[in-house]
Order: C-alpha cells, then sequence, then structure tokens
C-alpha cells in the first residue's frame, strides 16, 4: 500500500458485491459524498438496488457479468465475506478490490481467522480444526460444552451444533452436513463486545469504541455504544486487538472484531467480518463519520474520517414481525428509525433497526 | 384534512417532480425510513435519478408519461415550485399530490404570494402588480431604489432588475420580457431570515427554529442556524408566520418562508417555497429529523418528527468552483460534506454544502 494513490474523486462509481441492507447503507452514504454505487447481486429487487440506479442482476460465477461489472466501475468493495474467493480474485485482475481478496480469505474461514489472531498473539477459545468424524471425536479433549461450526458461512447462528456431552459429537457431525469444521471449546464469557476499525489506502487506521452487544435466539438484538462499565485499559486492548488485526490483514475498508469478554476479564477473538457490521448501525446517527462513509472514504482513498461521537447510543434490531411497530417508532421523539426496503418480514430476519441518542456518559 | 388518513406504510413509492438536489435528499431520507421513490424528470442523469432504481425520464407536459408515472406511486410530491400547475391538477385527479394545487398556486406567483400573506395580517415590502410599461410607470409612486421581478419562475436573483432611478424603469421592463411582473419596493433590512414548518395531513405543524441566511451574488452562501442574536419574542413571530402560512394555505408537506428583518425589527415575508429549502439543509446533521425526512413523513401520513437538535450548525454552500475543494473539507475533522452527483462546477450552480455543528448555545 503506498499513500501516493490518488484519491477517486466524487462521482466515481464504487462496485457493490452483495445487494442487502448494509450494501444499501453504504449506497446511502456514498450518495452523500457524490459518490455512485453500482450493485451486483443475484437477487432482483435486493435493498442496495432500490437506492442506485446502476445494477447487474448476475450469479457471482458468471464471468462476463463480472467482466461488464469491472468496466463500469472504479473500485470494488464488498457488504459480505462470503462472496466466492474466486470471484473476488477474477475481479481484482481487473479492477482494485479493497479489501484485497488475502484479507478476505482468512475472514471466510473460521480455522484461518483463529489461527491468524492466534499467531498475532491475540486470543480465541481453544479450537481444533475437524476434517472427519475421526477428527472430531480427537478433538474431544476439548471438553465440553463445545460448539462444532462449519469453517465456512453461516452466520446468525446457523451451520453451529453444540456438543453438551462427548455423545453428542457424531450427532453434530451429520447435522452440519459432514462438512469442515471447527470444533470451539467452552468460553465462560461475561459478554459480547465488538470493535469496528478502519483502514485507509495510507495505512492509517481509527477504531470506533468496543460496544457491548446483547444477543437474542443467536441474532445481534442490541448494540450499547460505548460499552458500560469497560475499564479504560480493557477498551483500548479491545481497539489495538482491532488495529493489529486490520493492519496484519492489510485490509482497505472495515474490520468488525467479535470478542468475548471472559470472566476473568480477558478478551478473545470470536470472529472478524471485513465489512460493515450491524454493530456499527449506531455511528449512523451519533457520530460525525459513521462505519458506512468511513468504509466509502477507506475504497475510494479519501482521508479517513473522525470516530469521534456526539453522543452514546443504544441500537435495537428489528428482527421479523418487530418491524411492524413502525409506527410506535415513528412516533418516539428522537428515535431515529432505519428501515432496509425488505418485503414480508419473515422470522429471523432483519429488517431495520432503531438508534436512540444518550447524552454522552 | 381528515386525521383518519391512513399512513403510507414503508414500502410504499413517493413520486417525485424534479430531479434536483432537494428531490435527491428526499429520496436519500426516504430511502432510510423504507420508502421508495420514483422521480419523473426531463434530465437524463439528474441527482434524484442516481439514487433510485425508479425513474420517468419525461417532460412535465407529456399526459401518457404522467398517468403511467400516477399509476407507479402512492403519492406525488415535487421539489421546486416552477413544475406546470396544469401537470400538478392531471396528477392529482389521478393519486394524492401533496403539498396540493392550490397552495402550490400562490408560491408560483410572486402577485398571489405577497397578496395572500397581506390577506394574513403579514408584512410585505410595499408591492404593485404590473402587467404593461404603463403599469410601471404608474406604480412609481412606490419610490426608489425598487426591484421589479417577473411574477413567475425566477430565482437566485434571475428575473430581476433593480431601477435605482425612475428613468431605468423602461429599460427594466424590457429586460424582463414585458412579462407580468411585480415591483417591490425598498425595504431597509437588517438580514434574511427564514423558517421551515412542516405540516402534517392531520393539520398538526411543527416549526424549525428561524435561521439567518447570507447571499453572495443573489445565492444563497451561508446559513446560520438558529439566528444569531435574534430577540426571543421575534423568533416566535417567525414561526407564527410561518405556522400562519402553512395552515391556511391547507399545505401537506413543507413551506419555507423568507423573511427579511427590517432595522426596526419588524419582520416582513420576501417568499414563499412549498417544499424543502436550501436554508434548512443544516438540519441533515443538527436534527433528529431533518426537513428531508419531515417532507417525507407529511407526505406519508405519518407523524411528524421533532424539530429539536442536538447542535447548533453553520451551513456553507458550494456554488461552482467551490466544490473542487472536496478534500479539504473531507480532511476536516467534523465537518460534513454533502455532494449533489452533478458533472461540471458551472459558475452558480449549487454542487452540494457542507454542515458544520456547533455547541448548542
Amino acid at each position: 500500500m503506498s499513500s501516493t494513490v490518488s484519491p477517486l474523486p466524487p462521482g466515481s462509481v464504487i462496485g457493490m458485491l452483495g445487494g442487502g441492507q448494509l450494501g444499501r447503507m453504504t449506497a446511502l452514504a456514498a450518495a452523500r459524498l457524490g459518490y455512485r454505487t453500482h450493485v451486483l447481486c443475484p437477487d432482483p429487487d435486493s435493498p442496495c438496488a432500490q437506492v442506485t440506479d446502476r445494477s447487474t442482476l448476475s450469479s457471482y460465477t458468471d464471468h462476463a457479468a463480472l467482466d461488464a461489472f469491472a468496466a463500469q466501475v472504479d473500485v470494488v468493495t464488498y457488504e459480505f465475506e462470503n462472496i466466492p474467493y474466486e470471484t473476488v480474485l477474477h475481479l481484482a485482475a481487473r479492477v482494485p478490490v479493497r479489501p484485497g481478496p488475502d484479507g478476505l480469505a482468512v475472514c471466510q474461514d473460521r480455522v484461518a481467522e483463529k489461527d491468524f489472531a492466534n499467531r498475532h498473539g491475540i486470543g480465541t477459545a481453544p479450537w481444533r480444526a475437524v476434517g472427519s468424524a475421526e477428527e472430531l471425536a480427537a478433538a474431544a479433549a476439548i471438553g465440553t460444552p463445545s460448539v462444532l461450526k462449519t469453517r465456512r458461512e453461516g452466520y446468525d447462528g446457523k451451520g453451529q451444533a453444540v456438543i453438551r456431552d462427548p455423545a453428542d459429537a457424531a450427532a453434530a457431525w451429520e447435522k452440519l452436513g459432514r462438512r469442515p469444521a471447527i470444533l470451539e471449546g467452552f468460553v465462560d464469557f461475561a459478554r459480547e463486545l465488538s470493535v469496528i476499525a478502519a483502514r485507509g489506502v495510507d495505512g492509517s487506521v481509527v477504531c470506533y469504541p468496543a460496544v457491548e452487544n446483547r444477543h437474542r435466539d443467536h441474532i445481534l438484538s442490541e448494540t450499547i455504544a460505548p460499552a458500560p462499565n469497560l475499564a479504560p485499559e480493557r477498551a483500548q486492548e479491545a481497539e489495538e486487538i482491532a488495529r493489529t488485526l486490520i493492519t496484519a490483514l492489510d485490509m482497505v475498508g472495515l474490520l468488525a472484531v467479535e470478542l468475548f469478554e471472559a470472566r476473568d476479564g480477558s478478551l478473545l477473538v470470536n470472529e472478524l467480518a471485513p465489512r460493515p457490521h450491524n454493530s456499527g448501525h449506531w455511528t449512523q446517527d451519533a457520530c460525525a463519520c459513521d462505519q458506512f462513509e468511513q468504509l466509502v472514504r477507506a475504497v475510494c482513498g479519501l482521508p479517513l474520517g473522525s470516530t469521534g461521537r456526539h453522543s452514546d447510543a443504544v441500537m435495537q434490531n428489528l428482527i421479523g414481525d418487530d418491524v411492524l411497530r413502525w409506527p410506535e417508532f415513528l412516533a418516539e421523539p428522537g428515535a431515529r428509525l432505519h428501515l432496509y426496503g425488505k418485503g414480508a418480514p419473515r422470522l429471523g430476519r432483519k429488517m431495520g433497526h432503531v438508534n436512540r441518542l444518550v447524552p454522552k456518559g
């Protein structure tokens, strides 16, 4: 990475792989700064495509469509990490892709992710790579309870099986479809935290403060920003972890780091996401420069923005039928409603969120 | 207007007449709340069309295009007041248009505007309607200096001629193309203020605080929000004027009221605009609910939002080449850059703006 890369001026076109709400909110932030977004995704009427006049309806593996897309954009980014690696490699040969393929490859594989963190001196739950029923049996030394997760894909609790008793192992292996997996040992954690870091083309890094995330049915339900009662040195440590990882991964863009705060106070990396993250939505209404603008700045080679905030905030996710309460949120003074333009509110589907500001603590 | 009108739920489509930056920023606010925007305008690649997947490229007088547009939207609004009145009437027979045609007709005609204000007990500069050179000569009693303005259209100082000496009158009449005009007497004003009011389908009204506007070459250059050193009773009076007018005009949507603060402290109405207004852009970054969201709420029959602000603000317009300074604004901590997606920075063209927050005074 060189600091002499010219920034892409306003009017440039950001290619977005993936059409979900993260792409949508990035496109809205890009528009505010005068940039255009061209989304490529396989879903007609995707949340992102609704907010831009430029879209390509295509699978991620149609090389002709990818080539045409690459020719029409100035830089490519993505809004979820399960874009096929081959797709990103194909595009990266034609147009800058930020974050680049190398960091993405690490984030796509739970084993690579944890191994990478450990090699950089950052703790994780104890883990073993598991490629067969025999390897799973051999990994039993990790103890129970443990969680078997597919190495790739899976989110919001999908692609996971809890092993409470060694006798459950075979069933867990079958449940996950005998796919390459990771077995993670139990962590007696007090809460989940996360930190979002942004890194520019010049290697500069900024971090939003660590936040606390609360889940319901394995789906993020609420983010409290910043994390309440977090010791300053722990908050600093969380930011340092994110800074270390995004730099070591040589990423230009965003890296969201999910952490467990163990009962003994130690911080363990749970997951990495090379994109905007649900736990960063609070920044939209509490910060001068939110995570989406920060991503736009990073991938366009602009100076990163301040991560300072004028208020603290609580973000409430609207999952499934929660969204039907929109009249209530609109009538609540100061509540900031964000809806994603999705159709029917299916069970477990993220439909929107509400940010509520709190005077800075 | 009835308070029993059902609100349009998120996912509904707002039809936008006009494709400029005001439509663009309304579409962005609509998207945040999960609404869609379908823009109709005669310009390809308009600022508004860039941020929505639904647009109709058409003149405002193509009835077939208007009919197709009406069939694809749930409500219609507009982002400038010089949409032909006939167009709005045609659409209003097919789909709700908010604000409705009657209020628009008043705002399209400087004579009707001032007459309406005066009939509601609100002061203006002295004025005379002028339909001929003879009428202009007869109106000379208003004194000099005076300003001759076309009754319709004209903005940012266009369609105006200053008469410093009675002998200039004939030249002014020719300069304006012998069009129906209004002659406005001199007001010894200290500054220009403006107030933006929003009115819901239930008749409820909210107002943003009065702001001070500074001009350069007849174009708004800077808005200071709220207006500094404005006596509380004067601020209250300014809001009451806006409240009186939007209610008397029976408008659902926004009404921006430009006011002169005379040296004797009195407030005189200068112009009305039935749409978002450049002097309200500061609300985007200082208020929980900005003027664009307020418009979306009003036209969709939602409850109006709070006009409360977490900060004071100064808005700087980027006119013409000012926009070339974008790298400087992006590097300024806390400055919020808004660009409109326009092409070349022509002289006098509004290209974007910068909001800077100031701790609440």
